[in-house]
């Protein structure tokens, strides 16, 4: 089987992020049915995330049979090829379905276990981010622009992201989020992918989260890793399920926040 | 002396917004110095918040020589007319600096102690949302569309948002705030004026927060009221000095959230 050039993959993805947002932004703001799929816990899932899925899925089933596809809402679909598309086609629907425009549709291309591809696309402000072997970059329009994580000093002068205080489990996860964020000079809570977007882009130092899936990060790691920054679970290992992730705009950085949440 | 018309004040609104977009964005997500006004606390001030208030300030004296002005930055120019410019060139500079694009710029206009106009504009974006005496409204651009709050059921149902945990005092406000957070549906952090104007639009229903100045929240109480919102402090008293802070989508939903509030 041969492999996809560069070009092909980021037309294709291209094309992606145009159906994606036409499934999507008929109902951003507008009234939805939130339908309940969690287990107690508020886990909205709006027709827009189905929609959109499934466009992306149809278009990739249709350019390329053979690959696999993990979607967050309908599950695994097996291929024959080394590729896999992982997909989130609305990361941050509580963002969503609050009209706040930070969410984004993640799609991500592996080669096995190797992340090649990453876009996050946010279309009602009209930005796309990328990640791929030949480097990562920003565009909106007619405008792009190359990213790169920034030189980050020390901990002591990060600026610190997560989604949410409740996404850490309380016993283990927590206090080591927050002895993180004691030392960092700014944390912030909400913004889901668009915050490694804005690692890689330069303009924030850490991202540390948990209780991620798979598709919450596969299209992300692309992008940190093109960018410069470096992207591991709390371990310092490959992510390569999801669960607990650490993003940070430089390895001593990275070495420094690691040393924090592995303390006891 | 006579008074303006809605039409003079919506136009001029409209300058007020093109002058301090072209003062900020050049600003946005570049490198900037970031100066510490605070006292121990980290309190960004850029470059873009002076340049922005400095612009802003320059054409209401020009305009309206005889009008008071209060501003963050450059705190209060007396003026002899009733009317009152209270600014707040960029709400949101955590945000702002971490490239984040909910920051606003908020100019609200009073007249005595009444709150007659208001506008968040958010030029990244594109979006402007205005309140007046005449009703609220979205705009992008060539598309706008009235603001209504929605008919919230009730508490239990209820989306509340806040900029952060620590703006709320641990001893009286944190306590009082996570008892409301626990009977709310969804709570979310991170989005500062965005948030009034999203419950503005009917997409949230809660905006509770504490420790505000005067500028954060002058224009924000037009966007809300003209929207059928209500806006009071914690007690349920006018809003007229900033501090602590609710706004909620219906009269049935903040007397709920005022007895939580206000419960021992």
């Amino acid at each position: 089987m041969s492999l996809l050039t560069a070009t092909e993959i980021l037309k294709f993805l291209d094309k992606l992020a145009d159906l994606s947002a036409a499934a999507i932004l008929p109902h951003f703001r507008a009234q939805l049915t939130i339908e309940n799929k969690g287990h107690g816990q508020f886990d909205p899932v709006t027709v827009a995330d189905r929609a959109a899925e499934r466009v992306i899925v149809e278009a990739i089933q249709q350019q390329f049979p053979t690959h696999a596809i993990l979607g967050e809402e309908y599950g695994a679909h097996a291929g024959t090829a080394s590729y896999r598309w992982i997909i989130d086609p609305i990361d941050g629907t509580r963002a969503f379905v609050s009209g706040v425009p930070t969410w984004g549709t993640l799609i991500g291309l592996w080669h096995g276990e190797t992340p090649l591809y990453g876009m996050m696309t946010q279309p009602f402000i009209g930005e796309r981010f990328i990640g791929s072997p030949d480097g990562a970059w920003w565009s909106r329009g007619n405008a792009r622009a190359p990213l790169h994580t920034r030189q980050s000093s020390s901990l002591a002068t990060a600026s610190l992201f997560a989604t949410a205080p409740e996404m850490f489990e309380p016993a283990f996860e927590w206090p080591r989020f927050q002895a993180l964020a004691a030392r960092a000079r700014l944390t912030r809570y909400g913004v889901d992918c668009y915050a490694y977007c804005l690692l890689a882009a330069g303009h924030i130092d850490l991202v540390v989260e948990a209780g991620l899936g798979l598709y919450d990060v596969a299209a992300l790691i692309p992008i940190v890793e093109a960018a410069g920054g470096i992207i591991t679970d709390w371990t310092g290992q490959p992510v390569r399920a999801g669960g607990r992730v650490i993003a940070a705009a430089t390895i001593a950085l990275h070495a420094e926040a690691l040393a924090v949440l592995g303390g006891a």
